[in-house]
């Protein structure tokens, strides 16, 4: 597999070249300034077995203790039980309930189980969960239809397209074309704009970044002027997360397939963030002691002694995080979480604007 | 000045803390994720004098050599006959101009200054100009119509509202009002979220931020891979200008006024990028050796030498950084001019692609 990467990466960098080189060409006219998009491949940089787990014998930290394990689940628990009280109180004194209308295009198993998670949750506060299925071949215009109808729906205060799509559709076009009012995922560029840019208030924050602040604020971990090193800048995770902990004020380092030497950056990390999608890839000497580590990473790896033949498990070697941090959340039942309850906030947030306005 | 400063950033540090005490309290609600947005106070660490200048004896960097200036002008003015040529070819091709319109509000002498330069350099490479001039104290709604009436003009391609504006005026929302596709200066929060994300276009990259990518590329400074620091996040110079220099691959890290160590921060960077506004702030053992300095800062300082009485300088102290670093940018006249061309270029493309459409 590391072949395999080693062998994608080389093939990219000669793309990455010969567009560099084209545009070098046309240099003196137009270049094309936002730069070649190149896709984050990360190269595991040790040992395969890794994979499945790093030495589980380490308990204690490097000054003698262990590290405070960051529970996502009593978080959610807490705020869920907040909401579904906000919406009971909504229901009695205007009669209404926020609805959240979720599109699922084809047949990915993980897709849709996300999407049955989305909607239990839902049903569980008091959201009315709307959801559109389309198979995977259907076109661009069937999509819009359905995202359209949901802009237009009175009813629905929430609209998420779960994403990937299948790769004929157009997955910027289709964000853009959700009405930014409704946009709980916090996905439309006009809502990352307003994130990136202090002094202006997206509608909404995309729901794992949301929920990692959430998740260190809830266990008091100071933010400003902290160095928070970001590692990943995906659209959904790292970029909006990099954004927002600027808005909390720390000082953020975004590190990513490109970087030289990521180890060394994450040694300065008073915070470390993860979303890379590599099992256990950050390392004990990644990190600095004391490091508060959030793992966004949900890695499926091969599990012969589980049930289910497979499990979860983190961009970060938690057995040697462990003895490093002075707290590190737990992969699964972290972030994801609190994720959904900041889906669900969203949505009732949208919900008390529109009738707010009416 | 020091006292007023830190006395400024006590008072400021006193209204965060309630404001986070107050944010606390609604915890468990919901609390401010964007958090409270403070302001960026600098507090210059040395001596006051060193504003006017910093040991100019000093002439050779610490490898021996003297670093190579990184001159704006003669690649603003290759930009801009290249500009002149497409225009000309235009005219005479479709018979029609480009035009940019600027509205300019109040009588700051520096904001007249730089629509005078703006409006200078649109009728030298052939660029129609249009402005407008509003009183201080116009309302909201006379801006909104000058807006509009740009917006609506066909004749003009691209809306450059020059900033700042009157305390009264609500800037963000004038910002967001000028039209995405004639939003030439890049500010419009949708090109701001289309700049922030991999795989976007956004319609028009901000112009200083432009204009320091085009300054490195062509002098061959390589950016992909690179620890680059961005001293600053303000929306019109630092954060941009760290979302573009992620876009083309750098590891960016944006230090700001609560960064606890900027030094330390600074030292690793192998491109500087500031953009701070105070006088010779960066200094020499801020600096890595061979470090490649951007200095975007533009600071008016007392000089009882010169004809005006004043003279601009940049953030970092020019003197000490030339001996460390392995090029630097020179103040005035280093991204500033390529910021003018790149409004220009800007325009030119907006006017290309209305006439690509009609």
């Amino acid at each position: 597999m590391q072949h395999r990467a080693a062998m994608f990466c080389r093939m990219l960098e000669k793309g990455f070249h010969s567009s560099a080189q084209r545009a070098n060409k046309h240099h003196l006219r137009f270049p094309p300034l936002t730069s070649v998009d190149l896709p984050d491949i990360w190269i595991p940089r040790h040992d395969a077995s890794i994979a499945k787990t790093c030495s589980p014998h380490l308990k204690t930290n490097s000054i003698g203790q262990t590290a405070r394990v960051l529970e996502g689940k009593p978080i959610a628990n807490n705020i869920n039980s907040r909401i579904s009280a906000e919406i009971c109180e909504m229901k009695s004194t205007i009669g209404k309930t926020p609805g959240l209308g979720v599109i699922l295009v084809g047949g990915r198993r993980d897709s849709q189980s996300f999407v049955h998670i989305k909607m239990k949750a839902c049903m569980k506060v008091g959201i009315a969960p709307f959801t559109v299925e389309l198979p995977e071949d259907c076109t661009e215009a069937e999509l819009f239809d359905a995202v359209s109808s949901f802009n237009e729906n009175p009813l629905i205060h929430g609209v998420v397209v779960q994403l990937p799509l299948p790769k004929h559709l157009d997955e910027e076009k289709i964000i853009s074309y959700v009405s930014p009012e409704k946009d709980v995922d916090g996905f439309h560029p006009t809502n990352v704009g307003n994130l990136a840019m202090r002094g202006r208030e997206p509608s909404f924050i995309p729901c794992a970044s949301k929920g990692c602040i959430e998740l260190l604020l809830w266990n008091d971990v100071e933010i400003k002027g902290k160095n928070v090193v970001v590692v990943g800048r995906s659209k959904l995770v790292g970029l909006p997360t990099s954004l927002l902990m600027q808005r909390h004020h720390a000082t953020v380092t975004t590190v990513h397939a490109f970087t030289g030497n990521p180890e060394h950056v994450t040694c300065g990390a008073d915070i470390l963030v993860s979303d890379i999608g590599v099992p256990n890839m950050i390392r004990g000497h990644w990190l600095k002691p004391g490091v508060v580590v959030v793992d966004m990473g949900a890695n499926s790896v091969e599990d012969t002694g589980s049930l289910q033949g497979h499990r979860l498990i983190g961009d970060v070697c938690y057995e040697e995080a462990i003895v490093k941090a002075s707290a590190i959340t737990s992969v699964p039942g972290g972030v994801g979480p609190i994720t959904i309850s900041m889906l669900l906030s969203n949505t009732v947030d949208a919900a008390k604007r529109t009738y707010r306005n009416t």
